[in-house]
């Protein structure tokens, strides 16, 4: 059984924010980094919101997040970019990466702009919907530390290498957000936790054999035993194994690749991250009129939504629409934090000398301090 | 049981070529639908070959392909070109498509096209391939008749919406193509025509419930009855459902959306085509040294085929590998087609007055009559 504790919107943004400057960022580098954190939190993508925090202190404290490290772009066109982190702080050189697609896009109708040498950028989603707030049809791509088995293969050489497009519509944007694997890490984590077995088609063992086995998965990756997550489309060709394969690879030309970083397989070894990530932005003006694309593009998620439903199903969702609902339910009636993640904040806040009762108040921690996954 | 007949490239490419000029299309024209539907042969995927001719023959001769149809630029900027069809010959007006694309990345660094009032293409890669062929990155999408049911519907809404990606690479090119389906409708058909079961996890029948039947999701299908094939991911959230059906979206976007074209659920209706594209090009020079560029992408590919396999499985594919190997194959020892389909080939030449003998030879058709499929 987990236990979850609410917290508002603004409490939890003062927090973070306080955290963050603790650790030596501007007041402006904490508010993005915060933003970028507690979007996924109001999307109910609680494994890239507060529960990651811990990843992000820990980075910071091995070294491998440097806090005064700032990106720079180290070649560039009227519609490319290709941006040095220097291993810096993964949300803060995204967001200056996109910015400066955003803003290409603008003057020369669309770009590119691909980055080496970051660190984790929380949800890919949040960089395709600042395009997409900009008025343009959005992109983002990351790798990250091998997690995605090849199909016929027994080692993670892929990360989960999420794609996300976001594109303005009425009355809900279209927002895709996704990793190419068929679950993520963090599903496999919350499995684990909970004790229970795996469902089939998720994750693969040492040998690369289908495994229901959350925890030995888990170490295995850990300590690259082998084993992973599948692609999408599971762990055959006939389910479609070499397209979530594809798509990881796709993901991966657009971070890595043309950014000359490190392939997946190669991040997070040798006391580096050393994470890529690309963008993607387009003014849909160069196809015609940018408003007459977005009624075109409203009307057709309007008819799926509407489409006949199959047998026991009463909704068909268009992508983002579940978002938006969350975000409407979140600021209105709180965010639910895992109570581990709690136990996680209030550490966190110890470490850079904040009072964590100021801040997320009087918590008993007496049975959770046990299971917290935090070190 | 089905039987197949060998020919080799050069006597296929000249009954094709010379079918497509009875048609009425010029010599130049004629190479090029050709190129294109063979190369799907040579590449080993059957469907999209010698076996979709009956489709194109049909098409023509119900006004759906207009012969004398030429492609017009309704819009452009240094970047982007709007195409509209006119319902002519999708493959000549794509391959007019991607080469206003690979131009204008050429100078101004990348490009996007889309078309709109098309017919089917062919496969996908064929156009991302050209701009691979170019030294680019190509990606091409299109979409088609309905056929990919939504996440918790029992109606096609969206086509098969393959995505093609290509880049230049050593040994073998990076050459992704793939729907964003589970399988296309022409697995059904095979299926259909051995009469056996479908796997689970790839249709939906009328009810939108997973079906293993093929003759019935077929007839749907056509009848527009409800069920279809699963979006990548298969029937629900917990394999991914949703993430085959936002890649699915994604074709969308650069087919229909931004060509103010026509959306899969709309194509194929009152007597009209209408299928839309999309075509990307990449320099990678705008990203700094194309050659180094490449040679980071073959060395990730070497690493991926040489990384530790399965139990059981003794090779990793790259994508475009096995493409590789087939066209080898093919161009020595010759092309299996179909007997049902040499048999609508007979019917072809006969219906554009041609000699089929002089170009397939002298075949007993007394058996396979009776099983062809083409009206």
């Amino acid at each position: 059984m987990t236990s979850y504790i609410r917290y508002t919107y603004p409490q939890l943004k003062k927090f973070c924010e306080d955290c963050f400057k603790k650790f030596g960022f501007t007041e402006a580098e904490a508010e993005i980094i915060t933003d970028v954190l507690l979007l996924s939190d109001l999307y109910g993508i609680e494994s890239h919101g507060m529960q990651r925090l811990a990843r992000y202190h820990k980075g910071i404290e091995k070294g491998l997040i440097k806090v005064e490290a700032k990106p720079e772009t180290v070649f560039e066109t009227p519609v490319s970019a290709v941006i040095e982190g220097n291993d810096g702080m993964g949300q803060l050189i995204s967001h200056k990466a996109m910015n400066i697609c955003i803003e290409k896009a603008k003057k020369s109708g669309m770009a590119v702009v691909t980055v080496r040498n970051s660190n984790h950028f929380g949800i890919a989603g949040y960089y395709a919907k600042m395009a997409c707030d900009a008025g343009l049809l959005g992109m983002a791509f990351t790798n990250s530390e091998a997690i995605m088995v090849p199909t016929f293969g027994r080692l993670a050489m892929l990360g989960s290498n999420p794609i996300a497009v976001a594109m303005p519509a009425e009355p809900y944007n279209f927002f895709f957000d996704a990793s190419t694997t068929v679950v993520t890490r963090g599903k496999l984590e919350i499995y684990n936790k909970l004790g229970k077995p795996l469902p089939e088609g998720w994750a693969l063992n040492a040998q690369g054999k289908g495994s229901t086995d959350a925890k030995d998965v888990l170490a295995n990756i850990v300590a690259k035993n082998g084993g992973g997550i599948m692609p999408l489309g599971g762990e055959t060709e006939q389910t479609g194994s070499h397209k979530g394969y594809g798509y990881g690879m796709l993901c991966e030309i657009f971070c890595s690749i043309i950014s000359m970083g490190l392939t997946s397989n190669h991040t997070h070894t040798n006391g580096k991250g050393g994470t890529c990530h690309g963008f993607v932005a387009i003014d849909p003006n160069v196809f015609g009129d940018a408003e007459a694309i977005k009624e075109h593009l409203s009307t057709f998620l309007r008819e799926l939504r509407e489409s006949p439903k199959s047998e026991g199903q009463d909704r068909i969702y268009t992508h983002g629409e579940k978002e938006m609902f969350a975000v409407k339910d979140r600021m209105e009636n709180g965010i639910d934090v895992n109570i581990n993640t709690v136990a996680e904040m209030f550490e966190m806040c110890k470490y850079v000398g904040l009072n964590p009762v100021d801040y997320l108040g009087d918590v008993n921690f007496d049975e959770v301090n046990a299971t917290s996954s935090y070190k």
